[in-house]
């Protein structure tokens, strides 16, 4: 059988027929997934190579080929995994706003304790503002929902009497996910940047009070 | 004559012997620069190649290899030139502080007016997280730079009793950075952030009265 390779289909998840039996190929998928995590974790997006990844689990690039047309499509698959451990702000609930702030500190000390996850996390979205990029509509995505979020957590906070006079919510919001970057960004390149999770809190602090 | 053309060499400016007389050969290099700028604006820095730079100004790609060793050389010189250009931060004057305030907000406005110049600077910061990335080292520099002008800027201020009460200087410096970074990322993902300017007057006015 000759295996197709497209490198030009990153657009949809859609199934693919050259899988093998479910369970064998999710287990298989999932080994890649969590080898290309370490890979771009160590190397960045663009260090990162298929053949390296395929080295750290020992399998061909034909077979890697056979479930991720692309290591654009690979590195989708990176981010879901990522999400999955906790790394998103999907659990914040603005009907509890004050735990919510709270949960999104914890996020950042969690972050830091994974600085290859946060160096990836700074790599991709730095390049998916490029209209072209794989990770451009998933990214666009993201930091529309993370600002209207932390927006319904901060308007929230104010009716709760948390948020500090003269704040705008939905300004305030865009300028946490700012600093939920930013100061990621900061972190990994300047060491004196000691502990992102504290900034972070301070900065929150500022804003409610909790 | 067969030139070399390393792959490797991204590490050093040092003298190239193989550049031609001065004069000529800095017009020469100035328009590849050009060139480069507005290929790695359009299309990022990763879709930019080197022929694709060639052809918007009609030369060949020994030529360009005779100049800059590599892309990344070569977006370092795009680097300096957007700074020359004014993008940089480095008028920024703590004996004016209010005055440097302004200046900060005036520059996001010119960003504003360059999206494709701010698209390049989020990729590049992005990509340069990666220690083995060539724009690392002076990412880290501008990073580096920019907090502590930017800190010294916000400690006048504050002898001037222009910062707001609760303020910490250098907090609010590594959160300045950050918020000039993430706003300018969201305003090209989401078309919902209008004025990257207005935003970031609206933040700095929480800071500062200026």
């Amino acid at each position: 059988m000759i295996r197709a390779m497209p490198d030009d289909d990153t657009t949809g998840p859609g199934p693919r027929r050259r899988r093998g039996p479910y369970a064998k190929s999710a287990e298989r998928r999932r080994e890649i997934v969590e080898a290309a995590l370490h890979e771009f974790s160590e190397n960045g997006f663009r260090g990162a190579t298929m053949k390296a990844i395929t080295e750290r689990i020992g399998v061909t690039q034909p077979l890697i080929y056979s479930y991720f047309s692309s290591k654009e499509e690979l590195l989708t698959a990176v981010l879901e995994l990522r999400d999955d451990r906790g790394f998103d702000i999907s659990p914040l609930d603005p009907s509890r706003p004050v735990e919510s702030v709270r949960a999104l500190v914890e996020l950042m000390r969690h972050n830091e304790a994974h600085p290859g996850i946060v160096a990836l996390h700074c790599a991709i979205a730095g390049e998916a503002v490029t209209s072209g990029h794989p990770a451009h509509d998933s990214f666009r995505r993201r930091y529309v929902d993370a600002r209207t979020r932390i927006g319904a957590i901060l308007e929230a906070c104010r009716e709760a009497g948390r948020l500090r006079e003269g704040v705008d919510p939905q300004r305030a919001a865009r300028i946490v996910v700012a600093a939920m970057d930013g100061l990621q960004t900061q972190w990994i390149l300047e060491p004196e940047v000691e502990h992102l999770g504290d900034e972070f809190e301070a900065f929150m602090r500022t804003l409610v009070d909790f």
